[in-house]
């Protein structure tokens, strides 16, 4: 943030930052996701956690090669947001011994997250065709299309066995 | 939490954990909400705002309504994800003077509210209904389809007018 001035002063510049929060974000989950990898011990659940985490690498490429199509520095902002999100998937984890309960507590902690990206990349898509970068929009797309997917995915295997298992 | 116990032994103490969040995160909402209907210049999106107070305000007393039903105290626990969300809310719009690239980033930001909502209440419905509480899924699901109406409305208002004045 710049002393005398604000810095963000037009669309464009709304756009840049979002995008580094996005970009700070999906480090961030790249982080966190090998433990919840470890913590979850129903198959599939571990299995949609591991196949998200090489969609998650994909996803942080897809992100550098739209700061690099923009012209932009890649580089993060602060997200307090996703390091909330983060924060309480955390603390609930901690608070549960039982593995099914926890299982299920696991599978709602990574759909708040998915939504929390859902809301970012359809939000950035948006902006990149308002601002005639439609090739940032396509590649921002890819990235929206798979966390759509992932929180279908999750959504599914909590109603059809995490829950169930938990409720037990 | 207890000290030498964890508190949610079971589905139904992460059902009521997470009722528990979700009517802390209405509170903070409740509380935001005015400031953002104050910064918004845009007509359409400063009723919208409105609009969703109103809504935000039925929403905290259908998730009272749920607490009775289920027999349990109403009261909220700490959200470290919806204090981020708000928290990354406010930063933004500090970080801007442009009437119309505001307008922009104050949809954008209360749409990553409703997503971090909807997969809150997409969750509760879930377990409320496997935990036999059909009565508690029902409520919850009202508060959950206005939740997606809302997110739809500022989807509407950005593509068609908000993006195109913040751009131009």
């Amino acid at each position: 943030m710049g002393l005398f001035s604000k810095d963000i002063a037009t669309m464009d510049d709304l756009f840049v930052h979002t995008l580094r929060d996005i970009y700070y974000a999906e480090k961030q989950i790249l982080k966190a996701l090998p433990e919840m990898i470890e913590k979850a011990t129903d198959p599939q659940l571990k299995q949609a956690f591991a196949t998200h985490l090489g969609e998650t690498k994909n996803q942080v490429t897809r992100v550098e090669q739209v700061f690099k199509l923009h012209g932009v520095e890649a580089k993060g902002v602060d997200c307090p947001a996703i390091d909330g999100i983060l924060e309480e998937a955390d603390e609930i984890a901690g608070e549960i011994d039982d593995k099914q309960v926890l299982n299920a507590a696991l599978a709602a902690a990574a759909q708040a997250v998915e939504h929390y990206e859902i809301a970012r990349y359809g939000t950035l898509v948006a902006w990149a065709k308002q601002l005639g970068r439609n090739d940032c929009a396509s590649v921002l797309q890819k990235n929206l299309d798979e966390e759509k997917a992932a929180d279908r995915k999750l959504t599914e295997l909590a109603e059809t066995r995490l829950n169930l298992k938990a409720a037990s």
